[in-house]
């Protein structure tokens, strides 16, 4: 069948709520394309377009999508085929109150540069300086976007910096309270991991019937920790394939990302503390019935393979992952 | 010149401070062997034996050498050229009071496991499962162990774990305070880095004469983060080329590391926001020099490549790293 697009034209929200309005109902195994607009829905397009506040309307997430048979308790499989750039340019930037240097007098807030999008057309522009080699430090599948007319970096300040994208907001209908796009938590949101790309299956529990999946806040680039509080923030045409597992044999609290090298728990909370202890919880949770460990073993083995990653460190909450590479651990569901 | 061993039998400290009495000169570009106890003194040999406390004397680093020519103000590189292990057995372990799970009352402190090196002596011994295959998850060189008689995994609950050994404890003369071996800051000590391995160059700032660096507390592996409080402690052989920088270009406040693949600054403080900010701030520095950025502008690229990456969560100051792949950044001296 062909693949249904769902544009955020269709629809978007700006929070992920209990009860949420579908602008489209997708079959159990579904294929779509979803379409997003860049965090700042395309207000900022020069050097000279300043953010002075984060807006109040951030990081429209298209959707929300119902995924049919989809009831709490059960566990929405979303496999991330490709990512692809839909526009000419990413953009970077400072906002004052924002980001891990906020106070830092040597840094300008508000500050913008504009990322554009080289390689276009014909794919030999020759603009780029030779340096479009390994992708952003980042681990994982990576899986480098084809890209929108060819493109495959970014330009920074006259540095090329390979296209490797995020899709930085991405989550279901929450449990009991509406929670602004601006902020991780259970049900995903604003996670800014980099592992959210093409490669990656990202699990989310079910807390209200259609699961009711979101997403936006796309970037060009991202480095773990996203520490001036934005990647390269772009517009992205996203290939996902929709599953559902009803009853889970392990009950599924927060977002687990395969990245097809390594199974992570992705926990976010108020300090990277909370977080990390969140994350390593539910991995020797997963670890001890993998391989029929008691949970003391299992956190012993947790101290020995893979580890803490950072997602970012710059939204209401914090987001931390605990990795294990794939040879260790297997997705239960 | 035959390369000159340096054991924790001829010296070793659980301190580092500011007046050190080396136990070896070493000619600036010596290349030498240093031999590194287990961070636990060879106390636990069996499951059995089970850590009630962490001990006042723990982590014992051998030295300190003194590297001839070095002042404050100048930056020792240590070249890490291979990390053997040197004993038969590893242990990860867990004690009251410490590591990221220590109030779980699921999980027990103390716990020992005991982490047998496998594929001993001619290398045919056949006990491992098959899943020797890749590294422990981080980044950066690797550059797995030839190992002593062959051992090139450990098993832990009869699952094989790949040797790719660390470094915990490496550092220099203090600029003014004692520090124990069980703390991390801007000497270096706990690091707990994964990156201090077979590969890397570490960068450490010269805070007294001679410098006096000091390292132990291996692991045959270890994760990201730490969590239980210990990788797989065990005895190692390092292979390392000592080099002074006199009146480097840049001025190096804390370790660096450059594994081939990446440079990245190393911070520790007392809570993750601390270090992953101060670690940030040392990258923007690095990134604004290399390519004649301002401060603005490199913070907003520091948020497009690489990112911010744990070591520890567990010791007395947690540490952090900005990560930049190589291609990026390059290092200053």
């Amino acid at each position: 069948m062909s693949r249904e697009v769902i544009s955020h034209t269709d629809g978007h929200v700006y929070e992920f709520a209990p009860e949420m309005e579908p602008v489209y109902e997708a079959a159990d195994g579904e294929s779509l394309t979803i379409e997003t607009i860049d965090s700042l829905n395309g207000e900022i397009q020069s050097d000279d377009d300043l953010l002075d506040a984060i807006p109040e309307e951030v990081n429209a997430a298209t959707g929300p999508i119902a995924v049919e048979g989809a009831s709490p308790g059960d566990v929405l499989a979303v496999k991330i085929e490709d990512v692809r750039v839909a526009e000419d340019r990413g953009r970077v930037l400072t906002a004052p109150g924002f980001g891990l240097l906020q106070d830092d007098p040597g840094i300008e807030h508000p500050a913008t540069r504009i990322t554009e999008v080289d390689g276009e057309g014909d794919g030999s522009d020759g603009a780029g300086s030779g340096s479009d080699g390994a992708g952003g430090g980042s681990d994982g599948a990576g899986g480098g976007s084809d890209g929108i007319g060819g493109g495959d970096r970014i330009e920074f300040e006259g540095i090329d910096v390979p296209i490797d994208p995020v899709i930085g907001t991405i989550g279901v209908a929450t449990p009991d309270e509406a929670i602004s796009t601006l902020t991780p938590d259970d049900h995903g949101g604003n996670l800014d991991t980099t592992d959210m790309t093409a490669g990656t299956t990202a699990y989310f529990p079910v807390f209200q019937a259609g699961a009711m999946l979101a997403m936006g806040d796309s970037k060009a680039a991202m480095a773990d920790g996203e520490m001036c509080g934005t990647g390269a923030e772009i517009a992205t045409e996203i290939d996902v394939t929709l599953s559902v597992i009803e009853e889970p044999e392990v009950p599924l609290d927060r977002p687990l990302v395969d990245t097809g090298d390594a199974v992570k728990t992705v926990a976010s909370a108020e300090t990277m503390a909370e977080a990390v202890e969140i994350a390593n919880r539910d991995i020797v949770r997963l670890l001890a019935r993998d391989h029929g460990l008691s949970r003391t073993e299992a956190y012993l083995f947790s101290s020995l393979v893979g580890g803490l990653e950072i997602s970012q460190v710059v939204d209401p909450q914090v987001t931390a992952r605990n990795a294990v590479p794939s040879e260790y651990l297997s997705v239960p569901f």
